[in-house]
């Protein structure tokens, strides 16, 4: 285990026993962080991410700013495909970041290619080299990329919502959804290995769209691909799954060999771990970050009692929100690690 | 029972035995509808809400054009907090309704007041009686209205989205919350009373945001209200009840004594069946009208084998989406109207 001056998150995922919670937060480097924004006042989203030194700034910014137990490294999910021929284009004020070229058929599948991760994403990799330099072994540092089904869902659909088109093709062509989600899974394991390679102590994978579907379906087309890429990493390189949504599946999920799943706040953490047998990540309302003080630590105390000790990650359910709070985020982060293990 | 000449759905909420099972489609005079957009293209749609002959004229074209087995009427669930005091526009292209007035505090309550159900809301009876005279005692005509925490999240937000302000006062201020609810729960047992009498024969609760909420936060602050809704509309009025994503507590909702639970279509109909232990209405995936006739007759006929027979209304598991191509509806109706029980 590398020698880092915080190990809490790398105890707990290598099964040893921390002295509390280790705690870091979904989106952490983000829109509610003046520092973050600051920079982002400067740069385009994409440009931020394609910028080594940009990206490798923001993602350090929370580990100074409100005292996170772990990095997580400044990206977005949809590059992975950008690097597979898709078309990657965000247009300030019009939502989130949309492909122009949407894979609707077979036929369009043939747009698609492997990624040349050292090549196409090496910026990535740069940035992890720089944060992890820059982070100077304070504390670990998270890869991430997207589940191959939250990947078809943008690549099928072209943006966010209903996704309804991604939906549709696993009911009308599930030949064409296994072939791309067999490709996408290939191209998430070389990817997550270069992030490994570079220097991420851990990686997680991001199942946004899990939600979405049926058990069976998802267990067809989301799963079976996270646990292909699971098994591809383990045992060298730990990993946190959070397919969102997916409460219904949390015993398979742990069943992949995942290092810890992540947990959304519709269900209680300690019925998630007992379910999962194994550690949990999560999983605080976001929302929460919009009440008073006393609510926000009321439900922080909540979470970490609920959860096994010593087998938790804190964390939000989901991504923190624009517009939350710094104080209100620094006051949580004080108070979970204020929160000792007996 | 009220004699018609289609009495599937009322058979089955009342606990006899219909030859097939009942099918509507949530949204179904909406906007995949030729019929409906050409109405819409001369409206705006408050202006079709507000006017009885066009809420009327819509309401029937599903009827007519797709043949399902009861009409619902046309409406929103915001005409309610409406009428309670909450300022509500559309403004074309700016996305759905919105209220100009968020509710942010117990302050900003003092504008809510009780409706006045045959004044403010009687355009909405109007509709029904005009409805259910046009209709002729083809196929019964279903009322609605949301739910308390549903309208609650709109009133605070002010509009759809996240509903971080609403999630965020249930933890701030469950008192502000819960003399809201409290107010909303009374106002819907009138209304849906108004409509019950104006002719509807059954009533739908919407409570379309319930998967926001984590199990104990459903039951305190949705479930709760649902429940003293029921109430006071049993035994005289059948009730379905539709808690999109609260798939953790299908018992619970079961238990409020509704005629039947509605079920989105992230479980499958059959557990949730056995869980409820009552009727069941869905859940056909809304996207799989945009895949081929093959996948759709497929996916209905899975449905049906597994929901119980005589104690299963056919639905899709959340509304139907604009764009949905006519014909796919069309066959998947006649083919559900064609799948008679043994």
């Amino acid at each position: 285990m590398k020698e880092l001056d915080n190990n809490l998150l790398l105890t707990v995922l290598n099964g040893g026993r921390p002295v509390r919670a280790p705690v870091w937060i979904m989106r952490q480097a983000g829109r509610y962080l003046p520092e973050y924004m600051a920079v982002r006042a400067q740069h385009d989203f994409l440009t931020m991410c394609r910028t080594p030194e940009l990206s490798a700034k923001v993602t350090i910014q929370p580990v100074d700013a409100i005292g996170v137990d772990a990095a997580i490294i400044f990206s977005d999910i949809l590059v992975l495909p950008e690097a597979m021929g898709m078309d990657l284009v965000v247009e300030e004020g019009k939502g989130g970041p949309r492909f122009t070229n949407p894979v609707r058929n077979m036929g369009s599948l043939g747009t698609i290619h492997d990624a040349d991760c050292s090549k196409d994403l090496g910026y990535v990799a740069d940035a992890i080299r720089l944060a992890v330099d820059a982070l100077n072994g304070r504390v670990p540092l998270i890869g991430f990329c997207g589940s191959p089904w939250t990947l078809l869902a943008y690549m099928v659909e072209g943006k966010g919502g209903e996704f309804t088109h991604a939906r549709a093709m696993l009911y009308d062509d599930p030949a064409a959804a296994h072939r791309l989600l067999e490709v996408l899974a290939k191209n998430a394991v070389s990817y997550l290995k270069m992030q490994f390679s570079a220097g991420a102590d851990v990686v997680q994978i991001f199942d946004t769209w899990a939600g979405l579907l049926p058990p069976d379906l998802y267990e067809e087309f989301s799963l079976r691909y996270i646990k292909e890429i699971v098994q591809s990493l383990r045992p060298e390189i730990p990993v946190i799954v959070f397919s969102k949504g997916a409460n219904h599946s949390l015993e398979a999920i742990a069943s992949t060999g995942a290092s810890a799943i992540g947990v959304d706040w519709t269900v209680p953490i300690g019925e998630a771990a007992r379910r999962a047998k194994t550690v949990v990540q999560g999983n605080l309302d976001p929302a929460i970050l919009f009440s008073g003080k006393e609510a926000i630590e009321s439900g922080a105390d909540a979470v970490l009692r609920s959860a096994p000790q010593g087998k938790h990650i804190f964390n939000l359910g989901h991504g923190i929100m624009p517009g939350t709070p710094v104080d209100n985020v620094k006051a949580l982060i004080d108070f979970v690690k204020r929160w000792r293990y007996q």
